[in-house]
């Protein structure tokens, strides 16, 4: 695997992809900070409007602060919809590609197939989820997961983000109605299904010499936070065996999580860490940390936690400190709809498309719909699989046979 | 050794320090943040003032923003002066005594010298030194460092906290000129000697059964920053083999400190962690650490120090992580002057106070001028060894024997 970086790549010309590269970019990692009812979510919110706007789609923005842009059929009900789409807000630092790419080929899927005269007897959308990412409040797949039910309006607002500012005060904030977000009872009559087109997260696609892929399942994956609890104490004069120190067994957990994901076949991931008070002279009184983990089955990642969180506690033991974990998130394995997938692939075959069927490591909005309706996803190829990272990159050509593709599947959908 | 939550405990009630108590003081952990230049620290350096004007002392701020209180001498010279005192700023969540009980307890002792009837021939003085924990701009006993001609002024202007704000601002922003900070040529010439009370960082005195002991040398010191470098990626989709992810390699230099720091007898700390980006979801690429390392002698420190650079390149090259060390300070052994500690020793005696001398491995600003002036130190007993922590804690009893202890001291100094 090689690196990528973005910089020196020719970025698809699209119109609306270079209308929408500048907005929430930073300097100087040239990464995106796209976090959830910000300034920069906010002008990407803008730029979905006017997208929107300028193809006469009629937008909505439903109860949990999901974007939507409707292309309404000319005949037929207002209900069985077929819609495309995923999410605009990013990682720490994130790549362009992750989530916009999928935003940007739905508005882009839907020119091509006016181009086309297709002519749609069931209303197409464009949807835009919110807090795909948990980069601001810590749920990943936050949008989807209120609007299917996956997670209570109760807990969801008052989730905090690093400041302590709950999802309620930054909806407020935002101009949304933090009282009204929930499940959304008319969803399965109003969506037929979901398409979501995203940048591949590895490279399997480039091995197999496909531009555009369809996705299988998802890893069942989670997020845990492990609390280590130790006692300040003065880094000069506190002898080693007198020390309580919590960052011991936080480098062990660290160490073992790796040996554990090697020797399961899973990944396993330590990468957010807060270490309490966090003075260079000073023993932490605790560090929190958290594990992202992810297994082909859940038997297999429940081995995993339990091997690592086995680990830390030995650890923890040693130095008279305390290991604790809490479980934030946990989605179990994701088999796409059957039917769906099958319709998919055989439509891109009618095409002339070679695409793939791919499992995948990474959560997506598709993953969380999926349990209420049906649901498939397109993957892009990403020649050198860096994901999460400015160094994300998709060749120009490869993100047009996706809207290709993707126009297809959706003309496929719409028209019966 | 056992913790001894301040909470619960009584406090020395000795007015200025009750005074003194509720300023820069966090909830919920009961600990302080007293930065340089802060709102906090504004609050410490007016309550100095106030203290010093209630007192009939003359108050000074030198160039590099340390304050003095001055009892000068009815007849004799300006110069040769005594002076007592330590620093008011703390580490993040620190204890209420390390630095403020050193200069309330100079204000203490000038009360008692007075109530005796003490009339100096030299100067008396009581002084207040700036970011001596290094909390905020990461050099630690800046104040005496600057004065001593031990820092450059050009280094410690562009020294920037965790936002970036500089020292030279945040100078600028307290109403103090950065452009003048610097040695102060006549400091020599001004101050004969001078005396830090300091509540002990380790429970020796406990266990020798004294309540003030006298300091004997200081441990040679640094803290030395390592960057660990690899790449961004996501968690959930990137093959073990294909990441280089810098926390694995910070994991492994955390557990090579605490096995050095055993084998040479030594101490070693890492608690400063920054994780770039930091997002759960997503492979860093990029950890910033703090070694804080001690030790009995230079030689043992630079084998420490070595030790744990050597485990942290091994583990860094095993995972395509590149990883650097940058010294930030070095402190080497400092002996205090033999003739002051005799004295000092000799006076305590003759008061009948057994105070057993006491090397320590804690920097102080006491030892930065031992580099210039004759400088000695008295420590107070902390009953559970526990500094740098909310926990820190010195009985009522002792802290007015350490008084006792300091005027004895300034006194036999002072008068002759």
């Amino acid at each position: 695997m090689s690196t990528a970086p973005s910089a020196g790549m020719p970025q698809w010309d699209h119109p609306l992809w270079q209308s929408l590269l500048p907005l929430g970019r930073s300097e100087p990692s040239g990464g995106y900070r796209r976090y959830s009812f910000t300034d920069a979510d906010s002008a990407c919110r803008d730029w979905f409007g006017k997208a929107a706007r300028q193809r006469n789609l009629r937008v909505d923005c439903d109860r949990d602060g999901n974007l939507w842009a409707w292309w309404d059929a000319p005949s037929g009900p207002a209900t069985g919809a077929i819609v495309a789409g995923s999410h605009l807000d990013s990682v720490p630092d994130g790549g362009a590609f992750d989530g916009p790419l999928g935003v940007v080929s739905a508005f882009a899927a839907i020119d091509l197939m006016r181009e086309r005269g297709v002519r749609p007897v069931r209303p197409v959308g464009v949807v835009a989820f919110v807090e795909e990412e948990g980069a601001r409040f810590g749920v990943a797949c936050l949008g989807s997961r209120l609007l299917t039910g996956v997670i209570a309006p109760e807990r969801a607002r008052e989730l905090a983000d690093a400041d302590g500012v709950t999802l309620a005060e930054a909806m407020a904030g935002a101009g949304l109605d933090p009282e009204r977000i929930g499940a959304d009872p008319g969803l399965r009559e109003r969506v037929a299904a979901f398409v979501e087109l995203h940048i591949e997260q590895g490279s399997a696609l480039d091995g197999l010499g496909a531009a555009v892929g369809v996705g299988e399942s998802i890893w069942p994956h989670g997020r845990w936070r492990i609390d280590f609890s130790g006692r300040a104490d003065h880094a000069g004069t506190t002898r080693l065996a007198d020390r309580r120190d919590p960052m011991l067994p936080f480098a062990a957990a660290v160490l073992a999580a790796r040996e554990a994901a090697a020797e399961v076949g899973a990944l396993a991931t330590m990468s957010k860490v807060v270490a309490v008070p966090g003075g260079a002279n000073g023993i932490c009184s605790a560090v929190q940390a958290w594990l992202d983990a992810r297994a082909p089955d859940e038997e297999r990642l429940h081995r995993l936690v339990g091997l690592i969180m086995e680990s830390a506690r030995a650890a923890g033991d040693q130095h008279q400190v305390t290991v604790t974990s809490t479980c934030e998130s946990l989605t179990p394995v994701t088999e796409f709809d059957l039917d769906l997938r099958d319709r998919v692939v055989t439509a891109l075959a009618g095409a002339g498309v070679n695409a793939p069927v791919l499992p995948t490591g990474a959560g997506h909005d598709a993953g969380v719909l999926a349990g209420v309706l049906p649901a498939a996803m397109l993957f892009v190829r990403n020649p050198s699989g860096v994901s999460h990272s400015p160094a994300e990159y998709a060749e120009p050509a490869d993100c047009a046979a996706g809207v290709t593709a993707l126009a297809t599947v959706l003309a496929e959908l719409a028209c019966r």
